[in-house]
């Protein structure tokens, strides 16, 4: 257990350590998916939290879209490992004077969510405390589990869909305007890609992740726990439209501003290099969702390289 | 969904609420399991909440103890439904400022818990947050779950161990009074009824709940889940050493102070009229743990009298 599946951070390093501290009485912390043991072999499951004040704030979100986002970023980490989605349970605090409406809202969310990853909520659970917290855990099953660990020398790198919008709305909120009505839907309502994701599972994906964490941060999460490098030319990375003004805003270029963004739950997949463009064509004409590779998996393992430059720690730490 | 298997309290209203909102999105909300629908037929998974201020205060309980206590409800869940328990997984907020060592501290005492239940954590996440909070999710496996909802009249309401240790602990703790040790273990370090709840579900047990919101208010949910009613003998009821000067001092008989009491993890079982005290004797052999008939189940659908008066509505209410 000395050796977990996670990059830099702070939150990484707390968890870290929890796995060193526990021994064998954990085993694989550090993914997004755990296979349930002693299972049929197929059993996955991700558990995801969102805090009020960390993750979002109550002014910029519907309770509908507390409920929606927090399911679709625990659906996302099923989505990672190629996996179908298949139930969802649901602890919910909020303070005492929170009418039931909004509970119910927030519910509703939740179950839009389940709904369109083809998944029921089964369970949960349900206190005050002094802000709202929704914790999502989402049961699924895959025919064959892909990890952060197995990207090889040789491998390439690919991310499904565009990047940028999620963090383009959280400049925007942050700041007291008003987002772009695309940009918003990608950070308050997000799509977990649960087809892509098995898609890319059953056409020999060797590592994937789904980004959460920028699409940065979450590069290094894969290097880390696959022990390879990954060089990245940054000019390729698609972005979502119109993010340039406020990438620029805050003194980005629209690539390391996408690129360094948190919360897009698109794929990073590794793939062999036999996987070509047609392959990556006939992706999109399945799944409706782009796929573009962005570099390459090298030797050079932990290593990130954007354009050649070997980076400092970066992406979400949602402990920072 | 419009029938859900609670009691009364403004909890358990929203959860009905949010049932009847969720229809069809939603499937089995209300017990203390639920089974994972299209596996095997033996997964089931449940999910509890532990938020400082409203289950908990820091000062009551070391690092170890509030993971411990965390894990132990909810294997205990599983213990309810006559299950072995399996996997954890942990989502742990906890202030920013907070110490490493206190991290894993709490999660150690998780790992205690979860070794002492045979099961092992398999996953997690981890975010600051105001307060520490910890929601713990366990999957499970039974060859035959007992629900809340299973017992007939004609059958025999039963209890595990001993009741009211654990609001005794509270009591002195809400007080600023250091408890009697054995009470605080009560509180601090519960023991889920794992063994107790897998001996009684392959003996035919009818409905069983795990003690968690209170004696009383728990043979409420048994009996608006099982349609049934239930009638206890309350000076039957199984009491912890040494709460009658504590009970006194707030009021009460020991036996409503126990009957009362929240959070005891004992299970509340109904077994057929030809369950004997010989067959008690043996569950005793086998585990080590006492084994209580205080009650028969009746024909009154949700009636719960207590030597022979229906009580108004009690036991816990963490949205109280």
């Amino acid at each position: 257990m000395l050796h977990t599946a996670l990059g830099f951070g702070k939150e990484f390093d707390h968890i870290r350590q929890i796995a060193v501290a526990l021994g064998q009485r954990a085993v694989g912390l550090g993914d997004d998916c755990a296979m349930v043991p002693d299972g049929d072999g197929r059993l996955i499951v991700s558990t995801d939290v969102a805090v009020e004040g960390v993750h979002f704030e109550r002014a910029w979100l519907t309770e509908h879209e507390i409920g929606f986002r927090a399911a679709s970023a625990a659906l996302s980490d099923i989505a990672g490992s190629g996996g179908a989605a298949q139930a969802l349970l649901v602890v919910l605090v909020v303070p005492a004077d929170v009418p039931e409406r909004h509970v119910i809202a927030l519910m509703e969310g939740v179950g839009a969510a389940a709904e369109g990853g083809q998944a029921r909520v089964i369970g949960g659970d349900l206190s005050r405390g002094p802000v709202w917290m929704v914790a999502v855990t989402v049961l699924g099953r895959t025919p064959r589990e892909v990890k952060r660990g197995g990207a090889r020398p040789g491998d390439r790198l690919w991310v499904t869909g565009g990047l940028g919008g999620a963090r383009a709305a959280l400049v925007q909120l942050q700041s007291g305007h008003t987002p772009q009505q695309e940009h918003r839907v990608r950070f308050a309502a997000p799509t977990p890609r649960l087809a892509e994701g098995q898609w890319l599972g059953s056409r020999g994906a060797t590592a994937m992740i789904d980004v959460s964490d920028g699409l940065l941060g979450d590069c290094r999460h894969l290097a880390a726990a696959s022990q390879v490098g990954l060089a990245i030319d940054e000019s390729t990375v698609p972005l979502d439209p119109g993010i340039e003004k406020i990438a620029s805003a805050v003194g980005l270029t629209s690539a390391r501003f996408a690129a360094e963004g948190g919360e897009d739950y698109e794929l990073l997949v590794t793939l062999p290099s036999t996987f070509s463009s047609q392959d990556a064509d006939r992706f999109q004409q399945d799944t409706g969702t782009a796929l573009t590779w962005i570099g390459e998996v090298t030797r050079n393992a932990g290593q990130v390289l954007v354009d050649g430059i070997d980076l400092p720690t970066m992406g979400f730490d949602h402990f920072a």
